[in-house]
């Protein structure tokens, strides 16, 4: 994959961090760097695009203290290795940059946690993801399945991959970058992500995707970055519906709210992870009556998620607060595969078109 | 994808099960059942197929007791329940058969422990995998990647896949049933499985895969069911060497032993999921010093793990013996990605082919 007009870009933003603290240290000044506050006070709700970003409050980093000076020699140094790296076409995960540390002396981080913050600090200054910089998670594995024809740029050249009639049962898995992808064509109604392979093998197996032209898609628990920005770029270009289809606990629910209402810690990326559209499918608490479900008692840890959640901005609305109320009423909790209890196409055939038909979907 | 010969065999046995019952009831017997004792205790090394293997020692059990008899009657119904998805050529998951229990009556599973040992005694009983009874994982999700050509019977149809020329960057995902691959051609001459997905990814940039016609397996952690098989078939059909490229931890040696040696739960499974010829490439505990590699100390878990290792027949070699005392007698562990530290090309530019030079593979 060659240098692209993206890199150059990358590069500029990169390289201009380091250009102001030689103009400030040429003007005689000592050299700082201003981030925005990265706590919960300090995240705002943004009617425009409707997702949560960090709002206007500020921290201002001086190199007029040890602690400080080392953190700018250490953006310093980043933003050299990032530079080459893109200069060179090349990527490393997070991990071979921490390690690859070692090499600076001074400026070797002490820990992972510590190279990982300051990749979001330049994310934040650069207003690009740390994809852009050419930076890769550790793992990434969740895959799609269903009518969408798509280009993958990859370092080998260009892949063009039908998600139903190319691919294996596992699908397409969706690669750590999901800008290098160009979607050609679809036949696609909406998506609908899933949080279990096991739901995920179900809708395939009974036609689903083909029944309702329906593109599903495998979470694989709480999703990584690159699948929800997949899950972003597929509702905003192919312009069609998001529902979210998980367990029915606290725990799924955060999965939702992390692909709807974005987190804290990537408040910054907001704008490219966020589906504000995507709409919850289930497993609602009130369905866990309504279709007498198999279910568990909620544990002391679900009880005060549950809580949590109730105090939570992003769940501050009239249908959250009351199936909240009703799940911590009748203190259960019930799995997506607990539909199979009513026979392996109840899921398919009841309960899934029931609910899109509701949503004004199906 | 329709009724097989192989589904018919499968059918077949599982019956079997239940006939046996009938025949001794109609013979004025308590039916029973005789099963291998699933213990440390009953592991023995069977040295013509290289793999370890249950033992002689059995377990019976009668249907005299409430408690076996409900036993048996919880295998009437599941014998039931795989006969009929296998002649409507469907598939489910352990959890999906969990909750289709609930209809069952008496014969309803307490906990999806006690579903998935019974699932474990069919496969004994019938010397099949789950995967004929049409049983899935949850998840599957490892991928590989390299000169190789495959055909995938999937329920959609046949697939025709080449896994560096018609996939993306996340390579070929494999599906939970390997049996559903047939190898059509490859032009590989080894091939390398590694643990971090970071590791993979960094040998994909690299070009090692074209270099030395290597397909490379991203084993995700403690490697599946199907990831196991797929290792096995690829070294046994295409007959070339298999490499394990581990982090240097206890942890990471055990993910090498469940290829190589197969494992206690497993123990039935062996002579499908073990590759009894796969070699560790490392990082092995003289390489900490030998590349002056960073690397951390020892936790006392890590201690602990690696003095189970020195009692598990499994590692009852030579070579092991020497690597896990060494590694004792100097308190550290690396990483797989550790070699970033020497630059981003040292691990495909000099460690591996040194390594593979050293086993005759290179």
């Amino acid at each position: 994959m060659a240098y692209t007009e993206k890199d150059k870009v990358t590069q500029e933003r990169l390289v201009s961090i380091a250009a102001d603290w030689y103009g400030q240290m040429a003007g005689g000044q000592v050299p700082s760097i201003t981030l925005p506050t990265r706590t919960k006070a300090n995240i705002e709700y943004d009617a425009k695009t409707e997702v949560w970003k960090y709002g206007s409050k500020g921290t201002t980093r001086t190199a007029n203290s040890a602690k400080s000076a080392l953190h700018i020699l250490k953006m310093a140094y980043v933003v050299g290795f990032l530079k080459q790296q893109l200069n060179e076409s090349r990527s490393s995960t997070l991990r071979e940059m921490y390690y690859i540390s070692e090499g600076w002396k001074r400026a070797k981080f002490a820990a992972q946690d510590e190279s990982n913050m300051l990749v979001e600090d330049l994310e934040i200054v650069t207003k690009l993801s740390r994809e852009a910089f050419h930076l890769r998670p550790e793992e990434d594995g969740a895959s799609i399945y269903g009518p969408l024809h798509l280009r993958e740029q990859t370092k080998r050249g260009n892949r063009d991959i039908h998600c139903q009639e190319n691919v294996g049962e596992a699908g397409y898995p969706i690669p750590s970058n999901v800008e290098n992808i160009k979607f050609l064509d679809h036949d696609a109604s909406f998506i609908i992500a899933m949080e279990t392979g096991g739901m995920y093998a179900r809708l395939m197996e009974n036609g689903f995707d083909e029944e309702h032209n329906a593109i599903l898609l495998h979470l694989k628990g709480q999703p990584a970055r690159s699948t929800r920005r997949m899950l972003k770029r597929m509702n905003n270009e192919l312009g069609i519906p998001v529902v979210i289809f998980t367990d029915g606990d606290p725990w799924s629910y955060r999965i939702f709210a992390s692909i709807a209402y974005g987190s804290i810690k990537a408040a910054h990326m907001s704008d490219i992870l966020v589906t504000p559209a995507a709409r919850f499918i289930g497993v609602q608490p009130s369905d866990i009556s309504d279709y007498n479900l198999p279910s568990d008692t909620l544990t002391e840890g679900d009880t005060a998620a549950l809580k949590a959640i109730l105090t939570d901005p992003r769940f501050d609305t009239e249908y959250w607060r009351h199936q909240i109320r009703l799940q911590l009423e009748i203190g259960l909790k019930s799995e997506q595969q607990a539909f199979a209890s009513r026979g392996l196409d109840y899921v398919t055939k009841e309960y899934l078109p029931t609910r899109l038909s509701e949503m004004g979907i199906l």
